[in-house]
């Protein structure tokens, strides 16, 4: 992984998903192990499009590991509005810092840039395409939960769209895992999600209610059902309405359920939810920094392993 | 103070606030005998709202502590467009940073946030409520110039809707001051802050003009006439030139009045006011820096004072 | 220069542009013996106008010293907004940090600033007004690939608003340089700046093409043509379409020819150029941090040089 680039869930084995997330357990509340070895590294942050969590999240990263960032900043404040190529920004920015973390909206966009540049390139989500470190904060919180094999997890929310809960199955197609997906009929998995994932061997069911499967399940991961994604405002509130969790929802879940949800949520987890044993979707936003450390210290790191 | 929030001005007593700028006094110029103690530190920036001199003096405080920041950004670049609850954003935000500086355009946000999390909050501004920091480099700079016992200050400006005002108003209630302020009627106190700096003991007086009171101050605080407050063009033009203070008007003050004004200023204090001796209010802007490292380090710390 | 300011490329003599350029290749991938000389510097970044190479290349600059930054960010969501002067501003922030560098709409700011705070200003782009850094980076880059001296140079393009060029030209005159002006007429050096370089003693001459000084040259500095600038879009057309470099072009150049660019560029190199040897431009950025490190070494440094 060394001097690589992180570019697409698919492209992780589980082999490769074991290393950061056995890297992240060892980081986690303890980076100071490494302290002085990132004194002198910068990692440029390039984010596109808005984000809170992400950005902040890698730029904590690389802080706890010692090291610093160089922002580009918002892009309407930046010359990227004077009409520049993205590989013109990357192959100047390269030659300020040591890694670049890039979010784009334009799907293809880290995997065009890592053709252009020698450092390495972090994907933090482009487009409709791929968001890895995303897909491995998740499957970290769900090892440290639930665990990663002989696994029972419920997906649930707009499935169609989400490039979260595509990665995610895939991902997890690579460990023992009975996936059931959760989704009103208009926001299925895609067919070609589906397909693929058959063909990785996946076990999976899909379902329109979240009923007959709650009992069943270990982990519970909700998505959020967008709005604009209905022509009809009635049509959104009978289903949104339909996927929302509230603590009464869960009291036929198992004790031991973890909800888990990639943020930010709206209404489809209720305040009554964060009280519970389950609500474990903070505690997933915060493992976006062991995991992220790990990854930076396995891609920018001296020693081998 | 401890591991605790700092959400009002009237939170701290007498004691707090000696306490803060004994502690700002020997930072101040010197906060390299701290070198190391906040080395693993990240202060976490989250400004609702637009602000330089607040933003700029806790980055630079943290940073001369030797710690580091993670800032959310303008929030047209943040994710809290997808219209995410503050609990929710502060809740994330706690699992990257040490504190958290909260500037919000709601009453009460700073103390709605603390109630969340775990991490110490400190209120950078909450809307027409609190600003304590701005009170405590306001009390620290009046000790530094005029001493904050047997003083006599006058509050000039608009006294109605100025948070500042009524912060350091009530603050210096906890000291022996006799306190003048200044305004057009139209913007007097509120009387509930009258009747409530009564209660504390304080010794007030109004004017509606600066004149019959100049010659006895130590202090003269300027704050800013809004134009928005007033229906009438004429009626602001007519208010807003009685109350700037120039050069000339300062001839009659004692040669060691301070003069004072939390900044931006507009016209209420003319240019050639900077280059007479009683202009503080640059030096006022940097006190910000040691009384912001004094509040974070006793925060933060680790030795019991 | 220590503790100066660094505003005009006017300024710069032939012994303080070696005295940057030196100091430069010094510190060019090899900053960190300056360890901790600067673990104690904050540069205040104030952007009042978009930017993205600059900026990042001064955070850079200063990191790689071992300093921090504190950036005032973008202007809109600062308290700029309410009105207040630039001389207020930098005079709260020199309180803030250890030097300034200054972008802004407004020729002669940074000079204006200067004369309102004791501690350095460095001027990042004067609105029409001055780029020195710009021109100390272009400078770097000639000398490291086809030196100062005995140096012919084709600059081309916008060489009327183009500030970069004016620039450029004025610092190149204290070399031995031959320097060829190309552009379209309307677009001609204006008057007063060939009659300054003519008084410098520089060797100048202007032409509409290319074609006549191609092979002659060691260095070809392109620069864009703004559609703005031009009232027909016909004329634009014909005009950028004349003064675009591609890799045919260069067929009859030296096999040593030095590409050179400000960036961002849009048309006026196109993308085969960059595979070939002759293309420099990214190297360009990224000498700026070198000589921005050199530059702030020079300023801020305790030791005499």
């Amino acid at each position: 992984m060394r001097h690589g680039n992180i570019l697409t869930s698919k492209q992780l084995s589980r082999e490769d998903i074991e290393t950061v997330l056995d890297r992240a357990n060892e980081l986690d509340g303890d980076g100071s192990a490494l302290a002085g070895e990132y004194s002198d590294t910068l990692l440029g942050l390039l984010f596109f499009e808005p984000s809170t969590r992400t950005k902040m999240s890698f730029e904590t990263a690389m802080k706890r590991l010692g090291g610093d960032v160089v922002d580009m900043g918002a892009v309407d404040s930046s010359s990227i509005t004077k009409g520049e190529s993205l590989a013109d920004t990357v192959r100047v920015i390269e030659g300020y810092t040591d890694a670049i973390v890039l979010r784009h909206p334009k799907q293809g966009a880290a995997k065009l840039a890592s053709e252009y540049v020698d450092v390495p390139v972090i994907n933090a989500g482009d487009g409709a395409g791929h968001h890895p470190t995303q897909t491995l904060l998740d499957l970290y919180t769900i090892r440290e939960t639930a665990g990663l094999d002989d696994l029972t997890i419920g997906i649930m929310g707009d499935l169609k769209y989400g490039r979260t809960v595509h990665s995610l199955a895939y991902a997890l197609s690579n460990f023992d895992t009975r996936q059931h997906f959760i989704s009103p009929e208009s926001l299925q998995l895609p067919r070609e999600v589906v397909f693929d994932l058959h063909q990785e061997g996946a076990s999976l069911k899909e379902h329109e209610s979240l009923d007959p499967v709650l009992s069943e399940l270990d982990v519970l991961y909700v998505t959020r059902i967008q709005r604009e994604r209905f022509p009809d405002e009635n049509e959104y509130q009978k289903v949104a309405g339909e996927y929302c969790i509230t603590a009464e929802t869960l009291d036929d879940a198992s004790d031991d359920l973890t909800v888990m949800h990639p943020l930010p949520r709206v209404d489809e987890i209720a305040p009554d939810v964060d009280a519970t044993e389950h609500a474990t979707y903070f505690e997933q936003a915060h493992n976006g920094v062991p995991v992220r450390m790990a990854l930076l210290d396995l891609l920018l790191g001296e020693d081998d392993e």
